[in-house]
């Protein structure tokens, strides 16, 4: 392991301003820091802990909102944390902005703030500047919904979503359901690709119609709405699955505005078990995944990196959480469009 | 949590008899035995372990050779160990035969033996009668590569197949190879299919010819060299890829049989990376599973479990190791058949 001195013997420059740039004192230019930092990086530089202090994790969050108590996000960050802290880690939690991003590469930001890990939640990283980051970076860093190939540091954790889109369809099916729409936000997001395959697959694998043409995408809401939901109907579904529970509860509420009933003439299924699906009325039928337990696994992923057990992947169980809005299908023809 | 009295009381029987069955005394009869562990099971009844014992855990292995040091399963069994132990768990290794998994339902052998979970090492599992059981036993379990969808109980642990077909493709394509066969072991076992598709999916996203043709598998090793060895060359593949390094390695020797130079004339990629590979001639070019860091992260799957973390899948980040089997692709034109 590299110490102050291979850092300041490979720059030519003193210990005393290593160590000085690395705590970020102000008697040292940026342009100097900058370079410290990315040779401490270069030679695989750890500080040393002082006992009396706890080793940090950093848990970057992109939406403030993950810190109420009733944000999906919540669980998540209080699992991670009833994992993390008992076992004498501090967790700092930071929101993660384009700007630092911009400002500083990931693996500096860690070494300058002497975060032994990370976790990342946050769905949509896809054009954050970090993302380069993670194909080279050399610290244990664990993302939720996100997968990074190839880099033994980075860990990919979530639910595994062949095994909800199965439990999902097998469901539908079993209720009497052949022709099962599904509507998606838009396929860029590394997490809604994977389900959109799922349910392809699925249905393949159920002996059921799988077609593109039974499912639709948009990035709002309302375009799904307006667009895609139109023309499943007028196909013959006589389920709807959707990618997440939002989504869901919209298709629900303009269903019903359409005159349609749920769940006597159109079933319709969620994803993510968010509170507001117990609230809904009816209350959403969905895919559960376990918040707390993920915040979990979250810890027990990044403990492996920390042991040099690289894993790529931890997926959890999804469970089927029956609710009102499912029933057996309703025969309904194809109308015009 | 269910105690020797619940079952007493559920069977109408004294405590004492429930006591000595769960112990196997003599003077309890067979059926008697059967239906108090049965009874046991379905309660959830747990053994309180004493303070100077240790929790057992069972490690269910089917082939005895993974215990010999030359074994591709030896380190899986150790990195296992070295886990399980330091952590206060006793190890007890355990013969898999189909005999025992007639007489004994898995769950009520578990009970019997007091254990508090188990890893399966063992790829040909399909036919044992306990794979009806892992769909709905109580037990914390991990199978290595081998996968039960919606029983939270049950985990998957391997390493990710798509990211190791991904790594040998792009390392293929990058040499300038275009028609890379693809060579397996029949396909009924869960894993050599994942390594299938994953192979097709991954040709796909390479920009290269994805077909069923252009792959051959058997389940014996004279059946691919002999018949679908031929085939590949005759259609012009300058690589071969195997769905294991047996495999890959039979593949290698047949083909300088042939007359056929490794690896100007053809390039042969493995999989796995046992010993074997080493001492190949030429080495042999593979993608490594980790088998210690699998062990031991068979052992973190299991305590998720035990700590009620339901982990479906548990993957490893798979590696390309470079040695002297793979080339630039020289240009070969198809011959005909």
């Amino acid at each position: 392991m590299a110490t102050l001195a291979d850092i300041a013997r490979e720059l030519n420059i003193s210990k005393g301003t290593v160590s000085k740039a690395l705590n970020g004192a102000r008697d040292v230019s940026e342009s100097m820091r900058k370079q410290v930092l990315e040779k401490a990086v270069e030679l695989g530089y750890h500080r040393v802990v002082h006992k009396e202090n706890a080793p940090k994790i950093a848990l970057f969050i992109t939406n403030m909102e993950y810190t109420r108590p009733d944000d999906f996000g919540y669980e998540l960050v209080s699992g991670f944390r009833k994992a993390a802290e008992p076992a004498g880690y501090e967790v700092e939690i930071i929101p993660l902005t384009i700007r630092m991003q911009q400002e500083i590469s990931y693996d500096s930001f860690m070494v300058q703030g002497n975060y032994c890990g990370s976790l990342f939640l946050g769905l949509s990283l896809r054009q954050d500047p970090w993302m380069k980051d993670f194909k080279t970076c050399k610290t244990p860093t664990v993302l939720y919904d996100n997968h990074i190939s190839s880099n033994p540091n980075v860990t990919y954790i979530g639910t595994n979503n062949q095994e909800g889109m199965d439990l999902a369809i097998s469901y539908l099916k079993g209720l009497g359901h052949r022709k099962i729409g599904y509507l998606s936000y838009e396929l860029h997001a590394y997490i809604y690709q994977r389900r959109y395959y799922a349910y392809l697959q699925s249905m393949i694998e159920h002996g059921l119609p799988s077609d593109p043409s039974y499912t639709g995408s948009a990035h709002h809401v309302s375009e799904c709405l307006a667009q895609h939901l139109p023309r499943l109907l007028s196909m013959g579904c006589t389920a709807i699955l959707c990618s997440h529970d939002i989504l869901a509860h919209s298709v629900m509420v303009h269903c019903q505005e359409l005159g349609l009933r749920v769940p006597e003439d159109i079933s319709i299924l969620g994803y993510d078990d968010i509170p507001l699906c117990r609230y809904a009325v009816p209350p959403l039928t969905t895919i559960r995944q376990d918040r707390e337990s993920l915040g979990k696994s979250a810890f027990y992923a990044l403990t492996s990196q920390m042991n040099h057990v690289h894993v790529s992947a931890l997926l959890l169980h999804a469970t089927l959480i029956h609710r009102g809005s499912c029933a057996e299908a309703e025969q309904r023809t194809p109308t015009e469009d």
